[in-house]
């Protein structure tokens, strides 16, 4: 790092994304008179009868949740795409100003465990292991479809992060067009394929390997690590060793080391301020539409809201909705934290 | 609208940013067993003697805010930027993956009242009127200065959105560079220009003058409207009728314009769902870089997080935050919902 950057205010760049981020280090001292969160309280139920994503209860539309014993996919309720959405694409000629266009897709909900108390920190690698098979399955079996382009995998945990419902479970919303941004995360690596003939990802694992400095958790496969371009204070990336551009294309090995650092981020988050992590996780593996992507390297983000302890959070509200996103920690101090908290 | 669009899933573009939102207007019915909110508690005293912000009172960082009796500038005791910030740009030679630059700026908080107790919504539009004025002297000031290209002016109003004090202030964060979202629209007002020969803005006023399906307010030189491609619930947005780049162009008239429109806006907000509605808001003048700005179209954001009721917030998360926005409501019918609460 440039010295000068630790300790003050300065933009940094993310190449993935082409946008940046201001950090100001300078302004943890800042004392906080806001909003203070609930803490958050883990579920103490290894059952709960009134979940509807507890095995064979009834959800809210009146389906019933199958006794399952390991993981367990079904569509969503009340999805936000439909596989039979009429398509239709005008502007009513209205100068490029009313731009709308039918969108399609397929809104599936899976868990994780059948235990109401669990999430992916506490559960075993062999039962991540399970959930990362899934993912592949219907990566691939969504992903086949010609009304698919693109497979969106992600999980919501904690009420913090608008989940509704402590049982671990995630999402995955697939839709035919390819969302804002991966479009921008195309176009990213794209450019730097394109100057740098080499893939962006695995210039930047190399990288990070060498300088260790941002690096949190890695295995044979993987590595977890803050970002440099970080916008959330504790945010981080983890990426295949192999440059892997799908699902589908990961090995034995592969699935068992990424259930084993997913268990790793998500069990060092929950010793940070020694309460379950609220976040929003998700999958950005290459697109379905007609073009190859050799630019493209599989990745996973995490984005978790806490700042400065289990109940205050980070918000991006004002500067980051009309300027842009901004950050007081620095990646690096993150990411020290997050290498003491796995220690402990 | 297209009838199609008014109940099926479909993808809207934001010919401003460039980017697209995905509205699901089938999905409003689904039950919220999620987080609720604190319901907001309206200030009550008029002078608060721990707040930092009332007249005379001493602050967090040591400093006396002075007794004053309209509004009051001063610079952020724990400013994101700072003028003296050393310069630096580098990469260190590392292929162009850590990419920083120092960044410098001038942070100041803009109190718009000596009341503890009001807000925008509660203020007299002669009072509002004050604020426009400081807003259009900071501006003029701010924007002069060599190291400035960017004046973002800005309210986070609400502790749900990060607020940490209910006195009624706004900040402005005045940078070197030009921010992300700034940069986004900039390019978005250039192509519409380069492509029709017209003012993206002007086109869209005049179009939804015309239309007034999604118009909730307007005056003799302001309207205010719910975008076709609204991100946010309740999202608004203030234009100019007649082509305004920057704030210090504003007349004596449309300044006044300005504040009657903010103060419709803000107790329309009000009614909604008879609680002080929380919200980021700002202003998007033109930049202040080396560049003419004929394809710049003044204008104002509202981003406000209720969707439901005063206590259930639209969460912009995992799909929001992996993908793109996503709503529920139509454009069309939170400006309905808007235009009932205005006429109550
Ligand atoms: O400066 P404040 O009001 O303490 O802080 C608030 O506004 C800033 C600018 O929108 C945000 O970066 C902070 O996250 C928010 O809490
Ligand atoms: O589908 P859920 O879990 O009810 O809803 C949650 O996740 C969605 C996808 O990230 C978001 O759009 C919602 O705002 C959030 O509350």
């Amino acid at each position: 790092m440039n010295p000068l950057a630790e300790n003050n205010p300065h933009r940094r760049y993310n190449p993935l994304k082409r946008e940046w981020v201001l950090v100001s280090p300078h302004r943890t001292q800042r004392p906080w008179q806001g909003q203070v969160e609930k803490p958050v309280q883990p579920a103490a139920l290894t059952y709960d009868p009134n979940c509807y994503l507890c095995p064979g209860n009834t959800r809210a539309g009146g389906v019933r949740t199958d006794k399952y014993t390991s993981t367990y996919v079904f569509e969503n309720d009340f999805a936000a795409l439909k596989p039979d959405a009429p398509q239709f694409a005008d502007d009513q000629g209205n100068q490029g100003l009313l731009v709308a266009e039918g969108e399609s897709g397929i809104c599936r909900v899976i868990c994780f465990s059948p235990r109401h108390d669990l999430t992916l920190a506490k559960m075993s690698v062999p039962e991540i292991r399970a959930v990362v098979d899934v993912w592949a399955e219907q990566y691939k079996e969504l992903g086949s479809r010609e009304d698919i382009a693109y497979v969106q995998v992600f999980e919501n945990r904690g009420a913090m992060m608008g989940a509704s419902n402590p049982h671990p479970h995630g999402q995955i919303w697939a839709s035919r067009s390819i969302p804002n941004e991966v479009v921008a995360e195309l176009a990213g690596q794209r450019q730097y394929l394109a100057e740098h003939h080499t893939c962006l990802l695995c210039a930047y694992r190399e990288m990070e390997t060498r300088l260790a400095e941002r690096i949190i958790a890695s295995n044979a496969s993987f590595i977890a690590l803050v970002p440099f371009w970080a916008v959330w204070p504790f945010e981080v990336m983890v990426l295949p060793t192999r440059h892997v551009a799908g699902l589908e294309e990961m090995t034995d090995a592969e699935r068992e080391d990424f259930a084993a650092i997913l268990k790793s981020v998500t069990s060092t988050y929950d010793k940070v301020f020694d309460t379950p992590f609220p976040y929003s996780m998700g999958l950005h593996p290459q697109p379905f539409n007609d073009e190859d992507h050799p630019e493209w390297h599989f990745h996973a983000h995490f984005y978790p809201p806490l700042l400065r302890s289990a109940t205050v959070r980070k918000f991006m509200v004002g500067f980051e909705l009309l300027g842009g996103p901004q950050r007081d920690i620095t990646p690096e101090s993150a990411a020290e934290t997050l290498r003491q908290a796995a220690a402990r």
